[in-house]
């Protein structure tokens, strides 16, 4: 959560100018992205029309060479209705620009807050949201693999080691061997698209019961639509802590996205599965960040722990966790 | 720069429902303040318009009791028609309110942004803003003491000791000889009134040439007008380093001040000795600073020697730092 780059006032004026959308009249470094810039940008137009973007200037961590993807998925997506920002292109028809160095793209402002204490009714609109990304995205034309499987996670936690990971909190050396078995049972069959696989509340902007806006694709790859469901029900229908589980949450968000894109047999049937392996990311990638994150530094540490206990519920529930409300 | 307090979306909607400006329709945690939280935040009336405001949390430094010495002046000076965010008050009447245990206040929102290269011209409009103030200021009924004041910045240059200072660099070593000298020759009866006393370009929003607002009052005090128009001198005609000073800019924000307020002649005479002051203000505090930052810490540190070589400049220049261009 910070400006990594400050950009001065007159080189923000002049990219800016690069674009048709009038002259900058504000722009306030906004406390979003762990590692990325992020500006608030408003413009004027000559007819005295404003209009307002977000700048992000990439910092490190996203690949330079996969920009092209998550900038074009935006667009293929808005252009379909979905409600993620567009970006907007310079005058020369190119999303991605070069300020002092470093990638940065100008993106579309949407109005809505995201929920920290989600209502059933929100879950239901952020299924649909979801389903509609699902299907809008079946025809996009550039692809990305998951860097965060089953294998790769469990590789995680490997490498952090029984120690390691007992060292965390003792319950963690249950996890090496419930994500064996995890990757032995991972389904390989089930439809694919492109997945946001990330879809916190963070993440999402809402006006009340509506969703205005998805958003950080930044870990959009080709994935089972389901597992990026199953990602969603364990980020939305829980506490933050992961002790409670909200049967209407989890219910609402299942029935909103089937409400645009039924799921198949076979994806119901995985659910409970596909939510261990969402469990199983989320503990080994904060297990990881635990232990290089020293406890001095200013960076919020998230608990690997809080999903440790929903990876619990889910194998203690089975199918249960995913029955109707 | 951060957000030190994490307010749920739901948290913000109450919070602004206490005011009469419609609904919240977005929130962004700002990167600005060090002692505080800001967030920009959208409303949105029934009949469609919207309107923009900061909404601040004080978390530490401001003493807590002198926020309404803020506020109130704040309003005051936009009463005046000074270019400065008028405060926004309840439905109660009041500016400041408290959320989860701290205190908050909302402010109007201005358009602009922060000269980081500044022209003649913007400097020239700064001072003539800066003159406004201080005239505007003059009847306000409340007041707050000068807590930097040459004796205050002499003590903790002392306070860090001659090897402290030398630690940091050696030219350090000069700083309390002349601070004291600075002390001894202060001017006592200089016309006062409520000064800004921290005019950096990074407290001034313009949209080309006009001052569209000056922000971050939190150091006004009661104070001597000439030394607050020395303090901008010394914060706007050099670069970042102190190594290279603007006559241009020098003399435009000068006469810029006088076109709105003429300074009398004990005024003009005492400017290059109130110029000493400031750097010696800036330097001690950012001494202070440096020690007291550990060098690995994610804060960004201000190199005292910036103000240093500033402070040399006008102890070499005397009052020609301040002829007429």
């Amino acid at each position: 959560m910070a400006v990594y780059t400050n950009l001065g006032a007159e080189t923000l004026a002049e990219l800016i100018a690069t674009y048709d959308v009038g002259e900058l009249v504000s722009a306030k470094g906004i406390a979003e992205g762990v590692s990325n810039s992020n500006w608030m940008v408003e413009t004027q137009r000559r007819d005295g029309r404003s209009a307002r973007f977000i700048l992000t200037l990439y910092e490190r961590r996203i690949e330079t060479d996969e920009l092209p993807f998550f900038l074009a998925l935006l667009d293929h997506l808005a252009a379909r209705g979905c409600a993620v920002p567009a970006t907007v292109h310079d005058r020369a028809g190119a999303s991605l620009r070069q300020v002092e160095g470093k990638a940065a793209a100008l993106i579309e402002f949407l109005p809505g807050v995201s929920p920290s204490s989600p209502a059933p009714e929100q879950a239901r609109a952020v299924g649909a949201a979801l389903a509609r990304v699902h299907l809008a995205a079946r025809d996009f034309p550039l692809t990305r693999r998951d860097r965060l499987d089953p294998a790769a996670n469990r590789a995680t936690l490997a490498k952090l080691g029984p120690a390691g990971l007992i060292a965390i909190d003792p319950a963690l050396a249950d996890a090496p061997g419930w994500a064996e078995e995890i990757a032995r049972r991972w389904p390989a069959d089930l439809p694919r698209s492109i997945v946001h696989s990330d879809l916190f509340p963070d993440n999402v902007l809402m006006l009340g019961e509506r969703v205005t806006g998805l958003i950080d694709f930044y870990f959009a790859c080709d994935g089972m639509m389901a597992y990026d469901l199953a990602v969603t029900h364990a980020a939305w229908a829980f506490d933050r802590s992961g002790a409670q589980y909200s049967p209407a949450i989890g219910s609402a968000l299942v029935e909103g996205y089937e409400s645009v894109r039924p799921l198949a047999d076979d994806e119901r049937a995985a659910l409970p599965l596909l939510a261990e392996g969402a469990c199983l990311r989320f503990t080994a990638s904060r297990a990881e960040d635990w232990i290089e994150t020293a406890s001095g530094a200013q960076v919020m540490r998230k608990d690997p722990m809080d999903f440790l206990r929903r990876w619990r519920f889910y194998r203690e529930q089975g199918a249960a966790a995913f029955a109707s409300g």
